[in-house]
């Protein structure tokens, strides 16, 4: 029994509903394709009226055709969508391509009936793609349910959320040699299958070499994650997500009716996926293809090899600009570089043959030979001429440089060392080109698009040696430490705060909650003020706006005490007053910030920056994906770009950051043991060289727990509720 | 009498010394070039051996050609080259293109030879282009003295420092329909003509369209400034400056042996002078060929006009990478495009047609008439598959799809809006872009490429809009405030510092030196103690290391002069002290540093940033070139990241932000007045709600003055001497 998503994305019998005899209709021109595709398997035109179309028999209604159907393709209108469905009751339909427009995409009617056909359909075992799409394709097996004439066919399984976009993706391939497409799937609005539910299929290597996702909104954004996370290792993921601006997020959700999640986010949570995401259109297929065909690198060392100075600047610029180094050269391959090129010649890295080739561009062979033996180098970038020297100069160099490709081509598969050229003479198409094309050598004119290729073999080849750091992004909730019925307008009041954050022995600064003036002056006391005093009441969420917080308190803590108190009841003289929280004052150290936000996509994640304007002005912030790894935390305090300062810059020494390393990971395990947890803010944590502390803590629920606080429903269905994003 | 320039860059006779019967030789293919691209002037070859080449009688010596030469292109050996210099000396020669490589670029033995040639040709009144140069192109006329037979014709004036890049430039531009070249300079060393001494030709609009510059290094950046200034408002000039990265600076020294200066320095002043910087050579072409056809736009915003919400929101999210704007369209537009499309389409920016130009594309120049008539869209951007239509759907949209393009030219050259397509169709040639191009419209595949276009419009036609604020970039030295004789080791004391400071009327804050103990207890009570305190000493450059600074002194001045004198001497026992700098103790504002420095290309240059990590660690600066504008001193505040802070964001008041300018303008002022420094450092400045106050100040003359003033030189002798940059 094969798999259902196989038998979808690999289909043996494919049922076209309205199917038409009209030349001009999709009805007709899906069933031309297949014929004239080369699909091998068995065609079922379904109409009530017509007898044959194309030659094949119609069957009236789905229902009747005579053996399980892998695929369905409904060309029908949308209202007439669900009866087709209902007509799968009693066969064995695995799989439905829905192409009409009209439903979650275009408001609350078009949910409805989006609604509908998915309870139908999922009542009669039927998988959904779309609806709103162009179609899939199988591009190898012929399966070509688009119409689309114009698939190269390769070795890239694309999933896509606009089919103009698909269609531009095709003209590109088709423009460049050897780069094509296995698979095509519109997921359209995801109403059933969604994006993650494609990966695993693409997960066994023989049936693409990369994933090419391009994304307007995931309908789960964290089944993504988790399903991106165990791909990878086998076949990489390239992701472009469109609505990163303001403007264009509007426009997606004009487009598809998904939500466009915070660009920030996305691309920190699918790089900690190990997903490579292109923030330029321009990339994607570039990108992916290199991904496919490539080797992935160690590290991010690239040796430039160039003809002309220019050249071998601009690319260092390139490079430079993506964080990618230039390594400095072996002695030997310098040596090995000097023999063989005249003395005008730089040897070091960019290396600049100066002329060298001019007469005998085999020379480029001798470099790269060099290069690639060389160990400090990870990845080569042939730039320039290369390919045109027959154009250029004579004829009689272009064998010469065909020969020096097969061997560069040879030279890079000994090594395993990916090699990307960029040259000027792409456009002149040389056979040279070919040849290095023909061993999945990528060759383009834009040297950004080269560099951009090297760029993602260096992260894709950094993540599959880190990949084992981490389980999975499922979100297994623990111990909930936090009951929401104790929680005031969704708010924790931040002695509440405090205490869950005691449950996980987290560093928070000593704290009492006092409830008279001469416990207040005895805390302090204790406490060897000076001391913070701060009035707790749940109905009192902005404490400084309400003037009832005191720093600094050194003597008469009983008299702040009841000021504190008076100057809560006169900003609300209904509020409940809990008490007065006294703890000692701390002042040493770099203020953080460590949070966690549930994002609408992907769930929780956890966000961390320095406090104040660098966080407020700058958005010097780090994010990750609950839950997170040791190493995931890591990376989020040196990612940001004011990491320097907990080394220590301005003369200080460096902070305590592996315990800064644990408050993070607590702020995961918090929020993923409840998923009520809407925010987290903790702000500001005091960094400093012996260790860090939690000064101050806001815990926020999310609006299902507060609908049902107030109104007193039970704490499990509060759970429950709250949980949407497990 | 033509210019000496427009003989160099429109020759009429043509020398070629190192003329060759060979045909493999450069002296040989330089005059078949000229002959057969249809040169029309005279060539003379010059030869001591031969009698005729390629039918052309030869002279043995160029002085015994028979009338003046306006270029003669030297293809003779380095060593040859002075020599025939030499010839040169009772004939007029206007202009020599020197070819050979090994001087100035290769080290000492190279520079010497380069001076040589240099005093000859000065001489003798001949103008050197290069050497180490591919030589130099008027395409129209034919004079190809370089030898590469793909110069597409067209408008852009290219100067470039790389031979290979130009290639690489010829062969894009030839893959392209429209775009092409005036004229091509390979620069070179710059040995005697410099990058700015070609932009005064190009800026009489009949000579080319846009000036298109590959930069390594200028020999004379102040000079650069200067013509670009002048020429920008006639004739666009695009930059491509490489030697971005530490690694590319490298290389570039490497290659033409001019220093590369620090990028962002480059860029600010490029965009001061309203030169178009691009940081990616992949856009060159482009944005050079956008500027030279397309009219400048008075803002940044664009309407995007999609067939398909990938393609709609892509757009929006690549002209927001680019701070572009994408406008509410007026109502009425909105009501136009609601007439044209149908309801799935989205009728606000960016626009999308949702498959209503599926059937008749002509929907698409009812939709482009409306948003250029909307006086809220000052460009536009076509995207997605336009051109594609009979390619994609049926042979009968191809011409209904032409006429469109027609009109969609046509209304946008009725309005001067001007308009980028992005097709993925691009690639596929179809004559419907073959209309688009001849009416000088940019088609691109790449939607970062025509983004690129946009962006460089919206630029280039801002900076026309405030051309009129600034005259020149000249340094018209004014009355030298300092006197370099009195520094000692090339820096003032602060006490020195402020001195100058005060003739320009800055804010400094009150400050006595004191030379007694009785003195300082005296002047801290005069200023209202508390007061900082820092011994003054020529000797002693880091105070704080010297524990010679005391803050916040409320009493016992005395005994604090006496500690900080101690502590001075202990510090360096032979240090001159000349007493204790008083002031009274400010803390209250926002700590900015305005600084200025001597680039090495550029000249004197004015900073700005926060004080402390902002400039520290985020590097969060503004640079432009002095003299200043105030409009150039405003930008500056309003360019940098922290900028909110200024305005007050964390709930305080916005700082007094004229009076910053004053303080930017006053060191603009100091910088041009005295050429001798070689930087200032205010830091810090701070700025509150009612003025601000220079709280610390440090001058650094340059070496030459160091050097000059130990040797007890003359005082005249040192200015002329640190002007180099005038």
């Amino acid at each position: 029994m094969r798999k259902t998503i196989d038998r979808i994305l690999e289909p043996e019998t494919i049922a076209v509903v309205g199917a038409s005899t009209d030349p001009s209709k999709r009805g007709h021109q899906a069933i031309k394709t297949l014929q004239e595709g080369g699909f091998e398997g068995t065609v079922y035109p379904v109409n009530p009226s017509a007898e044959t179309i194309r030659g094949l028999s119609v069957c009236s209604s789905i229902s009747e055709i005579p053996e399980p159907v892998d695929l369905a393709l409904i060309v029908v209108p949308k209202q007439v969508v669900p009866s087709v469905l209902e007509e799968c009751r009693d066969i064995d339909v695995a799989g439905a391509v829905v192409i009409a427009v009209g439903f979650g995409e275009t408001g609350d009617e078009g949910e409805e009936l989006e609604e509908d056909i998915i309870h139908i359909a999922r009542q009669n075992n039927v998988r959904l793609v779309g609806p709103n799409t162009s179609g899939l394709i199988n591009v190898h097996e012929g399966a070509n349910l688009v119409g689309a004439d114009n698939v190269p066919a390769g070795e890239l399984g694309l999933l896509c959320q606009s089919g103009n976009l698909a269609i531009a993706l095709f003209t590109e391939a088709a423009a460049l040699e050897g780069v094509g497409f296995s698979h095509y799937v519109g997921v359209g609005n995801e109403a059933d299958l969604q994006f993650h539910e494609y990966l695993p299929y693409f997960a066994d290597n023989d049936k693409a070499d990369a994933i090419v996702c391009y994304v307007e909104g995931l309908a789960d954004g964290r089944a993504f994650l988790q399903e991106a996370h165990e791909t990878v290792p086998e076949t990489p993921i390239v992701v472009c997500k469109s609505g990163r601006s303001a403007v264009g997020k509007q426009s997606a959700n004009s487009h598809t009716g998904s939500l466009a999640g915070d660009a920030a986010v996305a691309d920190a949570v699918f790089s900690q996926a190990g997903v490579i995401s292109v923030d330029r259109s321009d990339e994607l297929l570039a990108v992916s293809d290199a991904l496919a065909s490539q080797p992935p690198m160690d590290d991010a060392n690239i040796a430039i090899l160039a003809d002309g100075g220019g050249h071998a600047t601009l690319a260092a610029d390139a490079l430079a600009a993506r964080d990618l180094s230039v390594p400095e050269l072996e002695a030997g391959t310098k040596d090995r570089l000097r023999e063989v090129l005249p003395d005008a010649a730089s040897v070091r890295n960019p290396v600049d043959v100066a002329g060298g080739t001019d007469d005998d561009p085999s020379v480029f062979a001798d470099c790269a030979e060099a290069l690639f033996d060389d160990p400090n180098v990870d990845g080569v970038l042939l730039s320039g001429l290369f390919g045109g020297y027959g154009i250029r100069f004579t004829d009689d160099l272009e064998p010469i440089e065909k020969a020096a490709a097969r061997d560069i081509v040879t030279f890079a598969e000994d090594t395993d060392t990916p090699l990307v050229v960029q040259s000027a003479y792409e456009s002149a198409d040389p056979e040279v080109h070919t040849i290095l094309r023909e061993s999945d050598v990528p060759v383009y004119e834009s040297l950004d698009l080269s560099v951009a290729c090297l760029s993602a073999l260096a992260e894709y080849g950094t993540h599959l040696k880190t990949t084992d750091e981490r389980d999975s992004f499922n979100l297994e909730e623990g111990e909930r430490t936090i009951d929401p019925a104790e929680a005031t307008n969704g708010t924790l009041t931040e002695y509440d705060a405090k205490k869950v954050l005691d449950q996980y022995d987290a560093p928070v600064t000593p704290y009492e909650l006092v409830e008279t003036p001469m416990e207040a002056k005895r805390a302090a006391v204790e406490f060897d003020a000076p001391v913070a005093m701060k009035a707790v009441s749940p109905d009192i969420v902005h404490k400084t706006e309400a003037d009832a917080v005191a720093l600094e308190v050194t003597e008469d803590a009983d008299d702040v005490f009841q000021d504190l108190v008076e100057n809560a009841r006169t900003y609300d003289p209904q509020a409940r007053i809990d008490g007065v929280l006294v703890s000692p004052m701390r002042t040493d150290g770099i203020e953080v910030i460590v949070g966690a936000t549930s994002d609408e996509q992907f769930g929780p994640v956890v966000m961390f920056g320095l406090g104040g304007v660098f966080v407020e002005v700058f958005e010097d912030v780090a994010f990750r994906a609950a839950p997170l790894s040791k190493s995931d935390a890591r990376s989020m305090i040196e990612e940001i770009d004011a990491q320097p300062l907990l080394n220590g810059t301005r003369g200080g020494s460096s902070v305590d950051q592996e315990a800064l390393v644990d408050v993070l990971c607590t702020v995961s395990d918090l929020v993923v043991d409840n998923p009520v947890v809407e925010e987290v803010d903790l702000n500001p944590v005091l960094a400093a060289e012996d260790g860090v502390e939690i000064l101050d803590a806001s815990i926020l629920l999310s609006n299902e727990s507060q609908t049902t606080t107030h109104t007193m429903e039970s704490e499990n269905e509060v759970i429950s509720d709250g949980g949407d994003n497990e």
